[in-house]
């Protein structure tokens, strides 16, 4: 973890360079500290998967809406200002990359994150972690 | 918020009009109110998006059968009865749209509302809801 | 329930027999017993549903590494024993099938379970389970 999943509305995709909208909010996580500088997330547990609906429904259906909806699922155990800093910086990637579609309709993002909600079983099964020890 | 994913076997494409049907639930959500008559959901955060699984297993795999599966999520606030009131408007909408296909062939739908689980950030980006301040 | 969804980069596409690891992982979970010997899960609730990402991050985005997230979300009131049974089963399968594509790239795969994390309100509408009362 963290694992981000984005959902969209198809009707974003000529305007919105998905990989890298994936591969900024990836940077923008590993790139996160906690409170004694130590990086908050693990580079091997990092990754962003992006999956647009070609059927969908917006608001009341009147105008070519878009939605864009980013679920970051992460482990328990960051303190909550560590956890705000890591959405807020996810945030500004995301307001930056949709500056130009928000020009040309109606969109609204959403952003949330998840501290594994209801978990009772995680397990690994890895040969990419071990390429990041730091 | 309302947030709704649905989720389904591919299978199912040629029974149903997925748009149409996450146009009937985006509208369920939208009429529903709390009990002093006030909207219960925003129109503006209201939005359902629909994936069909090109691969998938349901039950014991002896059979051509379907699945879907509606998520909708939504933020914390509302009182129990209003959160029942709203998923069994939906249930309803389901219950109409998939009843030629019931006839067809052996289908499951869940639909379950989460609350906002494990939810420690939020935020949002967006031009769309003051598109319909109400 | 159990309810599953397989989310994976689509360069494991070539490397996996996604309809394949869907169906073991429908019987794994349906051969699970409690500890009184009962079925743990109901066959007819049971389905696994999976997505590759076409746009997707990967950790540092050095290389062709892959992931797949395996998300089981049950219903609440089994053991914590029988659950790890459960998702050991599941990953014992997975270690199996992901045995090659291991061999060639690098991959992170990560399995769990959620307990209707949030969950206010669940219905049902099936003709389904009806076919496999045991």
């Amino acid at each position: 973890m963290p694992h981000v999943v984005v959902q969209y509305t198809a009707n974003l995709e000529p305007e919105l360079d998905m990989p890298a909208l994936c591969r900024v909010i990836a940077e923008a996580l590993i790139a996160q500290t906690d409170e004694g500088g130590k990086p908050l997330f693990p580079i091997g547990g990092t990754r962003v998967l992006a999956y647009p609906a070609h059927a969908y429904a917006v608001a009341d259906g009147k105008g070519d809406h878009g939605f864009c909806y980013i679920n970051i699922r992460i482990a328990a155990g960051r303190s909550a200002a560590s956890q705000k800093r890591a959405g807020d910086a996810v945030l500004q990637e995301v307001q930056a990359r949709f500056a130009q579609a928000f020009e040309k309709r109606r969109i609204g993002v959403t952003i949330q994150i998840d501290e594994s909600p209801g978990q009772v079983y995680d397990a690994r099964h890895s040969n990419l972690h071990p390429l990041f020890n730091r």
